[in-house]
């Protein structure tokens, strides 16, 4: 597109405005664009840095640039002090774990602690039952794929806010994650507010408004 | 379409081939089609007849006939003689009952008795807990609506069959009951089979094959 | 269904569990059982009572229980005394106000104050830039239809948690609410959660969550 | 995520509760997921293990783990001793196979008989009717994709409980089987119930409930 | 709109060039512009004169222009002279018969004859196969709704052109017939061609033109 | 809501900034609402007063406001003096007059000249070409339901900015105007830009801002 | 699966019932059940044999078969002799020629000539109007992708029977061929009729069915 | 296919109708097509060429053919002289670049300027803020993924034409442009006309309109 267009314009004021960085969206990007702009973060700024959906070739240029933590796809950088509070994290499956992963660096980076619980899904509800009483962060984020409905069963045990994230885990009529989200948008139970399919980043975001 | 064309050929055999009758299907039928064709079957048939889905319109000209049995848009004739089996109705919320009352009525026309219990949605888990040693019928009908959850908990519980009827009930994201039958489809927990929304009548006729 | 079987079963252990009382919900509900849940609420619990999505004849019906409240289709009885806490409601316009009635009621019933701001829309961005300085409220919840960019742009200038909730607002490709839905769930800015479609009890109801 | 989080809970006590163990559902899970779960379900259960949705590599692993059967991406070990009951599978075509072959495998781990066809599409109606009268297993799972006609066909020509699996067979408006769900959904023909498209392993399992 | 533009524009030509006149759809005008439409073309045109899917405010008023025939939603005038050729229109059940009249009187307008068989869904394969021998016209229109397996039944069996008519017959997941539709554009038996959902008036000019 | 809190909020600025007026959206309004924001309109500005989407009770109300013209369900107030540059906007069919309507009446109150021609879609050629040459104004607006091929001819043949309105004319797989809508949009003829279905305010002003 | 259960059951009675020979359709196979399906019909069958949607490994091993004809993903062998009729295919561009050449291969097994046209579409229209009086077959076959505008133009100018075949061309909103799709059902021309997307084999069959 | 018959048909006639010449989609087309067609404009035309959407493949095998220009998939031969006008093209984010190189290659083979401002999403309002006084372009095209927002925020600060063009940019509930597009369809912003998903060709197309 020409040298002398700037292919990217930080929004490096975010901190200030909203208490949180920007993070890197790396899908759709070229690794050259990927790696310039976590480079120019790492010097404009003195907040974390996070780069989420990297590809593995991305995850590997990216990883030259030594970020304190790496999982799945997503890289951290400069996490932030530990603010003393906890988030929940809550996995229908085994299978969810790449969506929880990126919601975990997240709420790493931004010094806040995790409470992991994996396989608790609905089919087995005596699963859930035995770690109820476990359950006590201050937000908890419910993961499910198919039919999502364990945020529905939760929201219904425990008074706490709930983020829900439906995954793509599935196939046929689980629709990419489509049926979990329409599932946890309509929940019977009160008080359920949903992210987009697989957005463990924009969960862990709400997560951190709450906490902060 | 003039006096000498038929408009409606009867399946005198279905009872003799699948051991239900045909069951008259009111909706988009004229008030006097309708009428015609259950007097055809009262007259040509020894079997219980059935008819669903009638308008108030439809309900009125038909109850001049002088059914057993009639609630919501369900009207029978003839009931079989009991066969001493049970089904199970299981509905989330009392917003299901209409569906619910379809199912009851074609069950019972086909002889067989049925234990109904409402308002066991999941979001007040301990009511469906509670109940749960009841449930000891030869096959089980799920009722729900919104996001459809309680089939699949229930699945997770009990060892019978289980068919589970999607339901309009809801708003919004409800999508007029494609949510809850999108959930059941997808459900993770094993051996959940699914009719069309607010199909009591199909639960009805698949919980008869089962039980004959 | 015959006078045996109880047509409902009430939750009243809710609001132990999750802080919340069980909603009736009137949609699908005859006039008798919307005035029988709501009389069962007032005599077995101490909470606050609040029923939703009232059409024009239940409305007229609840209302001879004496309501405290009631506006559009959310009646309310026996609010809880003032929390000292306070959500602030964001409509993206006029046409949004009866969506925002029902989150208002819900609040209020339970306790919090409402700031409300009206016909902030983005077409108009200096509306709401005016304004920014008085969303001080712990949560935030805005309300959009059409396109649903409001959240968005709200998002990306202040750090309070956000509950997004689609409207059915607008006409043609607004889609009933489903084109503000997805775009409130594919936001680029950081950390919406979003309610489904027109459900202000849902969104005051996560409020709640944030706010207990 | 961490050596000291579990990233999985067995569900070991399902087989008493629903008479059905937890069988592994390999997709979206790492090779090393797979193999750990199948071998602790090896180790601490008695009943037999079942692993789906196997992807070449996790196939190749688990087939180092000894399986007493395992065809196309099902594998399984230690079947249950015969039960004396038998399961009609009728396919519309070839092409339904690879699915068929998932509900084989399980119903035959869970100590079932099959009484497999193939090719009975309805384009040719002879092929089916020619073999009408040897469809006598206790419960009937019919497969077909595309347009998916093949169960209506038979609910109206035999009388057992009627399982429909839509297959992702055809292309274009085949729409990867949701025209084929959606059609079994909306059957003329009473009494059909219906799992998720290519889910040979619900079918089986709603064919087990029916034969336990 | 002002009195100096005209509102239509006929096309009088149509019958030079495809051998079919312009139908009137009537849907979406007002009264007015539909009599003065069907009035202009009575004047102006010698051949037949059709008008489809009229409300009943503008059949009221088209019926005083004096129609050779007028059923359902469909009006005809001055049909043409026999051609001597034959369209057979078969329904799977009575409830297709508003669809189906808008077939028969198109054809009849176009001078064609019409054998019409009523309710013979495939649910009950004997009522089909017992006319099977009566179907000899040189083009079949067939007309389901529901699931819409009765063409790719018949297509199977007889050797004509198979227009398909998918009609808005069912509730639910027929979608009002999307189901029938998308059934019918992906069966499996070869030659079936289909037009919109409803569409007689499409059905019969894809036979007429067959038929010329 | 309460008196205290104003319901609107006008944007005033934006004949400043866009040089468009804002318009009274009245759908989803009160009648009250509607008059109360006309009136504050008709106070506070000195530009054109447009209010579009009104139903008939809206209408009526605003009608004692002595708009300058009215037609369907648009009303206009001191229309801007002429410009003297013209639109063309072309309607596929009659069916189409009342979204057209919508575009001629905003864009003579921004002080537009209109040049409307009605019935020339595709399915009758000649009469588009036989009108080709007239088609000189600056910017020409392409009215369709159904199908929506006419804006797809018209981009082949004139070389002018061309805004395509699909219209909810048509029933069945017309779906409310979608299938216009996704045709236009998938145009094979270059430079078609398209507004949401039934938009005639939107293209107007799309127009108007070429015009300007 | 057993080596003791026949995979395939060949319709070889089809060309007295219906006037066509099963084709083979590859897709969803395996090579080895291709070959030997093929092989038999050559072995049982004097009729011709039409292998479709061949994969390259497919249509590598099938090539071994010794086809009078391959072309894409279509092989013949036996081409019926010349019946002396023929069909019209005509293709809006280069890129729909994948599918046409699956009609015409077809087509041409059948004994049917072909008289083929490429890159008429719409958007330069002249194109279709200078070859317009050279479509004198007997049926003619109309493909697009994008926007599926062409079918309606042609049957707005000639009268034969017209069978449009939307193919996947295009990106974005075409959505694989969808919206052509919708856009030929709802054609406000009369008397198309419409196979699925990428239908050319079901083009050819069912003008196979006009011109026997 | 057969040598003798012509695989394409130049429509070297649509710069003088239009005023733009054919551009070569190459997409769906085979190599040697495109250098086939590529090469017979370059001999046959005087106007700029222009191909877009080639695969790697093709723009190797069309780099041969030396065009002037070539970014992304887009390749230019023959740039027309300078028209001394100016589109401006705003990108939401980075990941917009490529659907934006197609727009500005195209714009620029036409003779036009380009003013093109990257990464300015919704998120960072100021960003968009402090380049408003630089969009002096007479037409302004604006892409954007995700939800889509900026072309509303756009529309309601600057009065010129805008030509809005969802991208595929995002995940999960982007719905790979779905819900930018619809976002952008149902804008509450005045005078937006958008094209289709990615279709940057198409946005320069309507822009050139405008500019001619």
């Amino acid at each position: 597109m020409g040298e002398s267009i700037p292919e990217f314009r930080l929004d490096v004021d975010r901190t200030r405005r909203i208490k949180m960085p920007e993070a890197v969206y790396c899908h759709h990007k070229t690794v050259e664009q990927c790696v310039d702009i976590v480079g120019e973060f790492l010097e404009t700024s003195t907040d974390a840095v996070i780069a989420t959906r990297a590809t593995p070739d991305q995850f590997d240029a990216l990883t030259k640039l030594q970020p304190n933590s790496a999982t799945g796809t997503t890289l951290t950088w400069r996490p932030r002090p530990p603010t003393g509070r906890t988030a929940s994290v809550l996995c229908a499956g085994t299978s969810d774990l790449p969506v929880a992963s990126e919601a975990v660096e997240t709420l790493t980076a931004l010094g806040h602690s995790v409470d992991l619980k994996v396989d608790i899904g609905v089919a087995g509800l005596h699963r859930l039952l035995s770690v109820l009483d476990e359950i006590v962060a201050e937000v908890v984020i419910v993961l499910a794929g198919m039919e999502g409905a364990l945020p529905t069963v939760v929201a219904g045990l425990v008074s706490q806010p709930i983020i829900a994230v439906p995954t793509s885990v599935g196939y046929g009529t689980a629709f990419d994650g489509q049926t979990a989200l329409m599932s946890m948008l309509t929940s019977c139970a009160p008080g359920i507010s949903v992210v987009g399919i697989d957005n463990g980043y924009g969960a862990a975001s709400a997560a951190h408004r709450i906490l902060s």
